[in-house]
């Protein structure tokens, strides 16, 4: 008999006015997307940036923390009275905003006593409960509440604790994913790949996406599957599309 | 007597499953958000990633077309079978999904009437009623239902058409902002910058933002109002505690 592992989902919640305002291009959806996909079989099947606001912060975790597996929030975790992201969950879940013990030890010992001061400390109160997220690169650690696993919104910092949330992650169905990308227009092969989805609706999605490379216009046809056998009928259903079309693969 | 001019808030949607599986770094979240603020005094205030699924469309447009002012979708108006913005938006809004006469107009003409495929006929069909956004690049225009204006996901092509948005848009009270970046690290002016803050309170917001540079970690901080005067208020605040504490400023 074979084991049945079930799709398990996730969503990002993106705590920060600097990404709202424009100021700064958010990088974190991206990775965490591809990281969760690749390393645990994790789709995110949502994402959500938001202000700085406690209500907002709690309304939106609540939603999110009911409707998905797992929770990932970016940002607000820093020394700075605009860093209100552990304050705001430990509200949400009615839980007690307090120091955590160990988090305190490693701040308190990466800092040293004598400058170990109010802003520093703040790194260290969460939720009750909370489970520590190490970070290797600037000491102050994220954590896990319920199912919301908080990270900080600097994409150096969160690439480097990324794998540290895996002990805390249930793993499931990997999705494979295979690119072919074409010169040609979309509106050139739109009819057929649109019956080549409907007849492999149920395991592959095919997703279709226009590029310009060197002056030159192309599509990038891509097909995910959990199942790479399902993944492989379907690319050679696209290649007779392809040769009947004539149509060049660019290589890459 | 001061003519008083409302906040205008926006939302935006992003629609497609490439960002969603980390394919795809999303670059139109920043530029809608810069371009909102500095051209037309609009603040958004919430970003959605959502999968190419009808009901999930159908259900966030609804969601954020109540509760903010203007809406704007980007992803899902070519002509494939995973481009289901229009039908969906017609749904949500009970409006019939037709061709649209001017768009077919411009389509038929752009590809010339041998080459007007039914993939390409696609792109002008609409929820009834819908106003054109014109797109000087591919021809293909987005469109506006209510309150809510469609626009593609290539970014270069966004970026070609968001211009021809500005005539549908009420302007609002332009947010003004200065950046200081410090070389410093953020739990050495915590406390006193959330005094600032608590100060200011009511007309500018502060944020505080680590950065990373030439191997020297730093600090921008980063005050926005919607008063020049008051920015200026708070800024000399700042000065003053940057002497205080014998911070380096760096200048770019």
């Amino acid at each position: 008999m074979r084991k049945k592992i079930k799709i398990i989902n996730a969503a990002i919640l993106i705590i920060g006015n600097e990404i709202l305002s424009g100021r700064t291009q958010d990088k974190n959806i991206a990775f965490i997307c591809s990281w969760l996909n690749l390393r645990c079989g994790i789709s995110v099947k949502e994402v959500r940036v938001i202000p700085d606001q406690e209500k907002i912060i709690i309304d939106n975790v609540l939603h999110l923390s009911k409707k998905f597996k797992y929770v990932f929030t970016t940002g607000g975790i820093g020394p700075t009275h605009d860093d209100i992201t552990a304050q705001s969950i430990s509200k949400a879940f009615k839980l007690k905003y307090e120091y955590h013990k160990e988090a305190y030890r490693i701040l308190e010992k990466y800092y040293g006593k004598k400058k170990f001061n109010d802003g520093r400390k703040k790194m260290s109160k969460m939720p009750r409960g909370a489970k520590l997220i190490y970070n290797p690169s600037s000491a102050a650690p994220g954590f896990m509440t319920k199912n919301v696993l908080s990270l900080p919104g600097v994409p150096s910092i969160l690439n480097s604790m990324i794998e540290n949330c895996k002990r805390y992650l249930v793993k499931g169905k990997k999705i494979y994913s295979k690119t072919v990308n074409l010169y040609t227009v979309e509106s050139n092969i739109s009819k057929q790949l649109g019956l080549i989805q409907k007849k492999y609706k149920k395991y592959v999605d095919i997703g279709s996406y226009p590029f310009f490379r060197l002056g030159k216009i192309g599509v990038s046809v891509v097909t995910r599957s959990s199942s790479i056998a399902k993944l492989k009928r379907v690319n050679l259903d696209l290649m007779k599309l392809i040769k009947l079309k004539k149509i060049k693969i660019l290589k890459t």
